[in-house]
């Protein structure tokens, strides 16, 4: 179906895409364009692209019949406004942005119909092209946020893509996407970010604590470890959603704070059992 | 070295603790006591103890040379208070239990010299006698607190003991244990069951937020589907450097929420940059 790919941003995340995309279409060809010259230069020897460019006027004589945005989403609508000055009319544009929202209509006004917004829910704390797996979104599940102005031929091919590399496609309205993701996803990350930054505080100039990861520490805070300039844009273009969970968390928490400062054992009880029933429903 | 083990509490990690002990001491006899007979009743079927009883006095016919306290800490006290009524002054007497601190000097008014405080840093969200693991402490470290008071022949034999089941030991000031691990363990677990609250009550009547799992929330949580009267007794027990955690972290994250509102590219770089940085010392 697909003949040729082109990737914008060599990552770990365009790079798990790559080489999930060549599995499902072994005949294609795949051009990588990154600022960083060494990114793909690693993909190509690692056989993840076939040729890298530091420029996106590169994909003009490439002749894609398909554009990957995986740089992080704070990049996309200069790429976006960029793109619209090259001809490239009848290419289906996608991304994996975890970001969607109004992002997705400003990428519409510069990308048009065959633009599809999509969300795989897949990934791990891991960045760096060396890292891709080319199984990280099977059996996963990919979120389209097509919108009114979508088009829906557009939709079914990007749609029948994500089937073919093994996710398990959903549709979603994109401000419920950020909102959904705020919380489930970005919150947590945020909290990851910000333990890790107090476990930092609280160690002493005899005591650093970064020597205890045990009693799940280690666990809990493994997503701390992502890529900082994914997740900074994560955090400024969905910060409406993000702030909003962060000031919901932060009731949660300080609630929890006063049962135990008030020493109030039974309502201590019923919240860490209510919670752990929650917990037990998405196990 | 060991002939006859009393086990006070047969939950996960008293049952955990049983079936590593009997691995190391093969012709031991074990009598477990709990006040829920139907755990006994699992741990007999299950082989993890030998006899089962729901009465402290019983160990008085049984004559262990060791007992482990693996209750929720907030039961020590009274467990304590009535063992020191009955005769067992040469028995060695231990916990399993996440705080120590001025808890370990309550214990040792009640049982001398032969108690000696340690906490195996090894455990998971799991609960009950039936999930117990005998390898849940190989390999990993156990804090023993010894005081002034300790008996170095009794701390010398629990450490052996502790080596023979494949821990790595480690000794601690009682109070320095109660601050460290309120932080990097204590401290993880509150934010995780309020994470969970917090999701909780970000969803709304069309929008279960627990159907959306993936992108780390549920790694990130799953230590809040431990058992809740555990952690209601570590929070009370070690309420004071849990509270100082929590509003250590409180700190960091309103710093985070701060920089994201203020839109502060650069510096929300750095701290989640700063954060990544420590996080990965834990690897």
């Amino acid at each position: 179906m697909f003949k040729k790919l082109c990737l914008i941003g060599v990552g770990f995340m365009g790079g798990s895409f790559a080489l999930a995309f060549r599995e499902s279409f072994p005949n294609c060809e795949i051009l990588g364009i990154d600022v960083n010259p060494s990114a793909t230069d690693k993909a190509i020897q690692l056989g993840v692209i076939d040729v890298g460019s530091a420029h996106l006027n590169s994909l003009l004589g490439f002749k894609p019949d398909l554009i990957m945005l995986a740089t992080p989403v704070g990049t996309f609508e200069n790429i976006a406004r960029e793109l619209s000055t090259l001809d490239i009319k009848n290419t289906l544009i996608t991304d994996l942005g975890s970001v969607k929202g109004k992002l997705v209509y400003t990428l519409e006004e510069y990308l048009g119909e065959n633009f599809v917004g999509g969300h795989p829910i897949a990934g791990t704390e891991k960045s760096g092209v060396e890292n891709s797996s080319k199984d990280l979104f099977k059996g996963k599940r990919c979120i389209l946020t097509p919108t009114q102005r979508t088009s829906p031929k557009a939709l079914e091919k990007i749609k029948n893509m994500w089937i073919s590399l093994g996710a398990v496609v959903e549709e979603m309205n994109p401000f419920l996407h950020d909102y959904v993701f705020g919380a489930v996803s970005h919150l947590p990350h945020a909290v990851a970010f910000a333990l890790i930054d107090a476990i930092r505080h609280l160690s002493k100039d005899d005591v650093d604590l970064f020597k205890y990861p045990g009693g799940g520490f280690k666990d809990f805070t493994r997503i701390a470890g992502s890529d900082p300039i994914m997740w900074r844009d994560i955090f400024l273009e969905n910060w409406e959603n993000v702030l909003k969970a962060i000031e919901a968390f932060e009731a949660s928490l300080k609630n929890l704070k006063e049962l135990i400062k008030s020493r109030n054992s039974q309502e201590l009880t019923n919240y860490l059992r209510s919670a752990k029933d929650c917990r037990e429903r998405i196990n």
